[in-house]
């Protein structure tokens, strides 16, 4: 049964707010930041902001009223137990921020994080992203962008690197193809319930996905997906993955908003160039030129560009996870300056450590990524394991 | 008859000493700039270093004295009269510094300056180069990189540039061509003699290109090309343009030599793309990564990433040329700074106009180009005609 455990409120709160909210609302992020989950959810019940937050004004959160109404209208989409038990008996996993295996690089997110993750399959997502790849591209990719996709892949996987993507036709599939048939992980990010299990053509891909690698949604399993769902679930692909490469894209292809997240979240953002009488290489070609993306042509380009999580914090190293006096100087100074319980947000973070906000935000996301910081209702704080 | 004025022992001495050294010999080029061409020509004729200059020491030139016995050696190739004449009866014409239809951009090359150029066909040299384009790759070209060096130099010629290329198979060619079957002018800078015209497949093509552009070689009309010679050429393709562009070449191809050059004379250096399956283009590919050449995949693009000469030094203007009120601030500052007649070194002009060095070496090639200031024996002055 799903850890529904009763005394967990802020738990049993933020999976209802999965429930009735849309993936990706900031304006729930913005309440679930002033407030936390439990009292977000109450809110919700009540049909009205909590006292203690406002709707407008100064401090209030614009346009909350009316989320609130909007959501209150969903709540009797809240599951009951056993609905949850039985996606759980079907093999599908709930997964909270805070859970072992939660991805913390997910933190950089902020207002828009997922309130949660389903998970389908063997692998263990936080691990299998500490070393990965975002493999995104067209659904109407030609022979040679799935030929790309499907080598790259391979050559990742066997490199010992998870393979992220969506679960489209085209290069989206080239890519699991590729690193499953060379016995790596996979991580399917889908834009839809995992029951539901968009496109239908691909049953056997998310099968063999779910036997050797992880299948991702943040919508209940049996929702069913829609067009805006695929740009938002982008924002999680880009930050998953350590690094982003679009193998074909045309002008306006949805890959290239992947993209656009991986350049936001600062992660290393690439692109395989191809033929220039080929309108699905030309995104590829305009994010080389005009986003600075690394022109990249094989998986050893890739490797070179991409900085597993953890790893770019410090000198080479191996032995126990994390040990502090791995972190480069800027990274250490920011640690420092977070605060242990409390948390403070970035900008406080950024004076006190004397770094900028740019390079706060940086440290914060990989120091968050590495396991030695999370968010917190104020923004980001020491993580206790630590 | 060539301007073989008698009274103009400089511009004998400058064509003589063409015949005796290689092009881009940068120990002549020392000398030259060390005690101009007539002392360095009786210098020569002696056997031995002008009294003036020495062999070695502080202010010696290395390698001086078995430079000269070298081309002492080879007296014999400086023309009679008459057989100057006959070139220029078969259409051929000398070029010096200083003639006015010489590309002064070709000044920023400094010690490796062409002494002199050999030209032959009906388009002004210096007036077609203002406004134009390398376009460079491999000799075995795929359809692909044929495909695209004709259209784009066709493209390119619509929108008034002149296409400079060399004179070998694949890329050069079809560059050429397609600026041809557009009307327009196009450069072929040629590595061996123009009589001698090699490769001699082209001999149409480029009685085409005399026709409605120009031909330019470096070497004596009858001269074979040497293979190292290829390579010695490639500097003044890329120095006579606003840009260089290349279309398709292998990780080792002699087009990549080209784009070095454009890269070290701070060019726009741009390559097009290919499909990474595709050998001749990993060098492309590579210098999009490694170098920073702009990823181009069509004329516009070119365009956009190129000034002709002139332009990038102010606003944009229309009306009498290079009007000292158009520079901008720093080309300005430099140009104040240039010595009228006895000239300075860029060092001494970057102080005096308070730039750094780079700056002013910028400024001066652009200052050059556009016609306000040359190259003499110590640096560089202001040119009389403006």
């Amino acid at each position: 049964v799903v850890k529904l455990n009763h005394t967990d409120r802020e738990r049993f709160a933020r999976i209802a707010l999965s429930f009735v909210a849309e993936p990706g609302d900031p304006v729930l992020g913005a309440l679930l930041r002033a407030c936390g989950p439990a009292e977000a959810f109450a809110a919700v019940c009540d049909g009205r902001p909590p006292e203690s937050v406002g709707t407008s004004g100064g401090d209030g959160i614009p346009r909350l009223g009316r989320a609130i109404e909007r959501w209150a209208a969903r709540l009797d989409a809240v599951p009951t137990e056993s609905r949850l038990a039985a996606w759980e008996r079907a093999g599908i996993r709930l997964l909270c921020p805070g859970d072992p295996e939660w991805p913390t690089q997910l933190d950089v997110l902020s207002d828009v994080r997922p309130l949660v993750l389903w998970l389908r399959g063997s692998a263990d997502l936080r691990f299998a992203c500490l070393r990965s790849v975002s493999i995104v591209g067209a659904r109407a990719a030609t022979g040679y962008g799935q030929h790309v996709a499907t080598e790259m892949a391979a050559a990742l996987a066997e490199r010992g690197f998870c393979v992220i993507s969506g679960g489209a036709f085209g290069v989206d599939a080239a890519a699991h193809r590729g690193a499953l048939g060379a016995d790596g992980v996979t991580v399917a990010v889908l834009a839809g319930g995992l029951s539901y299990g968009y496109p239908k053509g691909h049953h056997e891909l998310f099968a063999a996905i779910a036997g050797q690698g992880v299948l991702v949604s943040e919508w209940p399993p049996d929702r069913a997906p829609t067009r805006p769902g695929f740009l938002v679930r982008n924002r999680v692909i880009a930050a998953l993955s350590c690094g982003t490469v679009v193998v074909e894209a045309a002008v306006r292809s949805g890959a290239l908003s992947t993209a656009r997240h991986a350049r936001d979240l600062c992660r290393p953002l690439m692109a395989v160039p191809g033929p220039v009488t080929s309108d699905m290489s030309e995104g590829c070609h305009e994010i080389i030129r005009e986003w600075g993306a690394v022109c990249v042509t094989r998986a050893q380009d890739v490797i070179e560009h991409v900085s597993p999580v953890g790893e770019g914090l410090g000198t080479r190293r191996r032995g126990p996870a994390y040990p502090r006096d791995s972190l480069d100087v800027e990274s250490t100074a920011v640690l420092e300056a977070v605060p242990a319980r409390a948390g403070a947000g970035p900008a406080v973070i950024a004076a006190a450590a004397g770094v900028d906000l740019d390079t706060a935000i940086r440290c914060l996301g990989a120091l968050a990524a590495a396991g030695f910081v999370e968010r917190c209702p104020r923004g980001w704080r020491i993580r206790k394991n630590v």
